[in-house]
C-alpha cells in the first residue's frame, strides 16, 4: 500500500518543498510487518502511583515477549506505560506529572505511552472517579506534544472484572498495528467468553464476515483477518464480483456477491454462513457509501439509499444472525463509523446521521451481546488514504492530513488493525468501545 | 461588553479588509437584552415524526409566550423544532430529511434549529435507541451548514421520565441567551426538585455563590445571576478584593475575598454562606487558572498548584457544603471545564487534566447529587473574548474564532447566560450535562 504524500514528503525535493510551504515533515510510522505481525519489541519502561493496581500484571506478561523491561535509572530510548489506577485526589496526581515530566523525553520514534487508569464507576469513591476521569485530558494533550515524533498516547480504562483482560489491549498498544491509533481510551470489561488464543495467529480455524470486501478499506481488512489466520467471506455488491473473487482468491476466502440492501439479503447472508460453519467468529459491517450534499439540496434517493446501505442493512443483517446461535459464545460484531458520525460534517447529514447510529448499535447492543458472549465495538476512520479520499481537492486532502497530532493520514490498514484486534479472541473484555483511528485529528465536538 | 473583532468585522473598511484576507465576516450575533430577558419572540415551525412523543406540549406552552406559532404551508422566516421521538428505523429517518430539507431555507438570521429526541436507554428497543442516536451526526452536521448566518442548531434527548422536564431548556434554547451554544446535546430526565418560578426572573430571593467573580467570565455569570433575581456571594482572591467589592456593591452581592486552596477555605465559604441562608441556591466553580507549559519543561509548582485551584478545591468545596443539608431540594453545583478538557492541548496536560477531572465530577456526582433534590452540570468554554485570550498571538486568536461554525469568539455573557440556565428552578430535569459553549468550536477528540 503506497504513500504518494509520505513519499514526497520525505525526499530531499519534498522535505524542501515542504518546508518551504510550511507544512509538516510527516514520520514515517512503522507498521506491521506481514510475517512478522504481533510482534513486540524495544525497550518499555513501565511506571505506577502509589496503590497502582495492575502495573505487577503488566510487567509479569510483557516478561513473556521479546519486549525488554527498562529500569528506571538507565537511559535509553523506550516506550512507556504508567499505571494510574491508585491515583484518588488531586493531590496525588503529582505522581502522574513527575513521571512523564522525566520521562517523555525517552520516547523513541513511533514511541507508545499507555495509561492505565479507572473506569469511573469503577473507582472506590466518586472523588476518586472524578480525578481518574482527568487522565482523558492529561493523554489527548500529552499525545498533542509527542505526535511530531510519530508517537502515540492512548488510555485504558479498567472496569470492574476487567483486569483479566487487559493483555491484549496493552499487547496491541505496544504493537506495530496501533500506529495511526492515537489519543484514544479503550474500556476493559469482564471477558464475555474465553480468551485463549495464539498471539500470532489469533484468528487460526475462525470464519469471519467482511461486507465492502472487494477493495479500499474492506479489502485490507480482509488481508489482515486472512493474515491472522481467518477464513474471509468476502461480500461486495455484484457489480464488483470480479475484483471480489480475486482478492479472495488470493486470501483463501469466499466471495459473496450480494447487494445487502436487496430483499432477503440479511437471510441470503446468514444462510451462507450457516452452510459454511457452524460457529461464525465474527462479521465487519465495512460496506458503505457518501452521498454528500447540503441539505437543502439533497434528494431523497441520497438520503434513503444511503441510510439503507450504511444503517438498515447492518441492523438487519444483525437481527438475521443474532436470530441464530452462530455468534453465540466468543462471536464479534465491529461497526464502521466515521469521524463524521462524530463531529458532524458540512454536506454530511446523511452519512453523520448513519454513522452515529452505528455508534448507537454499539452503546445500545453492549450489554445484551455480552449476555450471549458476543463483543461488538466499532472503529470510526478519520483521514485514510484511499481512492475514496484521493478525489477530494488538493487543499482539502492537505488539511484532513495535517491537522492530525502525526501529521498524515492514515492507511487502510490501520483500520484493518484496530478490527483485527476488537476480533481477537484475546480480545473477549472489550466490549462496546468505539475507537477513532485518526492520528488524533483536531476534528471533533 | 464591546468586541472589538466584530466591530472592526462590521464596518465598511473590516468588511473589505476582512474579505481580501479570507477572514470570515461573522454575523453579530443577537444576545440578550438585559432589560427583557429569556424575551421569546419570532415564527417558530414545529415538525413532527410519526409518533413523536413531545411536539404537542411544545406546541401548548410555546402558545403562552410571545412566539408565533407558523403555518408549514405559509413561507416566512422561523426557527424549527423537530420532535424526531417517533423515528425507530432507518427507513423513518426520512421524515426527518424530508421536514429539514424543505424548511432549512427559511431559517432567519440567528436562527434556531432544535431536534428533540430520545435517550437511547429511554427509547422501547435497542434498535431505535441505535437509530435515535444518530440524531447527534445529524444535529452537528447541520449545525455546521447553518453557521455562517449565525444559526444554532442543537439537540434535546429526554430520558425516562424527562418528558416533565422540557419546557425549560426548549425555552432556553430559543432564547438569545443561547446564541453561542452550538451542536449540543441537552438531556431532559426526571425533575430532581419543584420547578416552578418566574421565567424573567427566575432566582428571584435565590442566593449563589460564583468564584473567581471579580472578572472575566466570573463577573459576566455574577452579573447575570443578579439579572435573574439572585443575591450573589462573589468570591475572589484577597488581590481582588476591591475590583470584587465594587463589582458586588454594584450588583447587590456579598463580596467574599478568600483564597480557595488555602487550609480550611472550604470550611470558611462554608459558613459564610450558612450566616447568610439557610437555604443555599447554587454554587458555581468559576475560579481556575492556566499555567501552560510544554509537559518535560512543566516544573511541579505549574502542575501543583494549578490541580488545587481548579480541582482540588472544588472537591473540597464540594464536600463541605454536601456535609450540611445547605444545597439540599432544588440546589445547584455548576462546574467549569473546557474544551481542552476534551479534546486535550499541547502545552496543557495539567488544565486539560483538572478540566477533564471536572466533567468527571459532573458524570460521577449526578446520581448522588438527584437522590438529594440537586442538579451538577458543567460548562466547557471553547474561545471566549475574554482579558486572557486577547493576550494571545493575533494568528492563534484568529484561528480561535475562525475554527467555529459561527465563524467567531463567545463573549463570556454566552457562557453566563448557560450557567443561568442550568441553575433556574425550571431546569430541575437538567442534571449531569455537560454543554460545550463554543459556537460549534471544530476542536474536539
Amino acid at each position: 500500500m503506497s504513500d504518494t504524500y509520505l513519499e514526497l514528503a520525505n525526499s530531499a525535493l519534498g522535505k524542501k518543498l515542504f518546508s518551504a510551504m510550511g507544512l509538516p515533515e510527516p514520520v514515517v510510522l512503522v507498521r506491521e510487518d506481514s510475517q512478522q505481525a504481533h510482534n513486540l519489541s524495544g525497550q518499555v519502561l513501565i511506571g505506577a502511583s502509589l496503590g497502582a493496581l495492575f502495573a505487577d500484571k503488566v510487567g509479569s506478561f510483557l516478561e513473556g515477549t521479546s519486549m525488554q523491561i527498562s529500569d528506571p535509572l538507565v537511559k535509553e530510548k523506550r516506550h512507556l506505560i504508567y499505571d494510574a489506577s491508585g491515583i484518588a485526589t488531586a493531590e496525588q496526581s503529582a505522581e502522574l506529572y513527575n513521571f512523564f515530566q522525566q520521562q517523555v523525553k525517552s520516547l523513541p520514534a513511533c514511541g507508545r505511552v499507555i495509561v492505565i487508569g479507572l473506569k469511573p464507576s469503577a473507582a472506590a469513591k466518586p472523588e476518586q472517579g472524578a480525578v481518574q476521569r482527568g487522565l482523558h485530558g492529561f493523554i489527548k494533550s500529552l499525545a498533542k506534544e509527542i505526535g511530531r515524533n510519530g508517537s502515540t498516547a492512548n488510555l485504558l480504562l479498567v472496569d470492574k472484572g476487567g483486569d483479566a483482560a487487559i493483555e491484549a489491549p496493552i499487547r496491541f498498544l505496544l504493537s506495530a498495528g496501533s500506529a495511526f491509533m492515537n489519543a484514544q481510551i479503550l474500556t476493559a470489561s469482564t471477558p464475555v467468553a474465553p480468551m485463549a488464543g495464539d498471539w500470532q495467529h489469533p484468528l487460526q480455524g475462525k470464519t469471519l464476515v467482511v461486507t465492502g470486501a472487494a477493495r479500499g478499506i474492506g479489502l485490507a481488512i480482509a488481508e489482515v483477518l486472512a493474515r491472522d489466520g481467518a477464513t474471509v467471506i468476502g461480500v461486495d455488491v455484484p457489480q464488483a464480483e470480479e475484483e471480489l473473487k480475486a482478492a479472495m482468491t488470493r486470501l483463501g476466502g469466499l466471495p459473496l456477491p450480494l447487494d445487502i440492501t436487496s430483499a432477503g439479503a440479511a437471510t441470503i447472508l446468514r444462510d451462507f454462513c450457516s452452510a459454511q460453519t457452524s460457529s461464525l467468529h465474527g462479521i465487519i459491517h465495512n460496506a458503505g457509501v457518501t452521498r454528500d450534499k447540503m441539505l437543502s439540496r439533497m434528494t431523497d434517493h441520497q438520503w434513503n439509499m444511503l441510510m439503507q446501505v450504511n444503517l438498515g442493512s447492518v441492523q438487519r443483517i444483525n437481527a438475521a444472525l443474532l436470530e441464530t446461535e452462530l455468534l453465540d459464545n466468543g462471536g464479534k460484531i465491529v461497526g464502521v463509523a466515521s469521524i463524521s458520525g462524530i463531529a458532524g460534517n458540512a454536506g454530511q447529514t446523511n452519512y453523520a446521521f448513519s454513522k452515529s447510529a452505528v455508534i448507537g448499535m454499539v452503546e445500545t447492543s453492549a450489554e445484551s451481546c455480552a449476555a450471549r458472549g458476543i463483543t461488538i465495538n466499532a472503529v470510526a476512520p478519520g483521514f485514510i488514504e484511499t481512492q475514496m479520499t484521493a478525489a477530494i481537492p488538493f487543499f482539502t486532502r492537505q488539511m484532513g492530513r495535517r491537522l492530525s497530532s502525526l501529521g498524515q493520514g492514515g492507511l487502510p490498514i490501520d483500520v484493518a488493525e484496530v478490527i483485527g484486534f476488537f476480533v481477537s479472541p484475546q480480545a473477549a473484555g472489550i466490549n462496546g468501545n468505539v475507537v477513532r483511528v485518526c492520528g488524533q485529528s483536531i476534528l471533533g465536538a
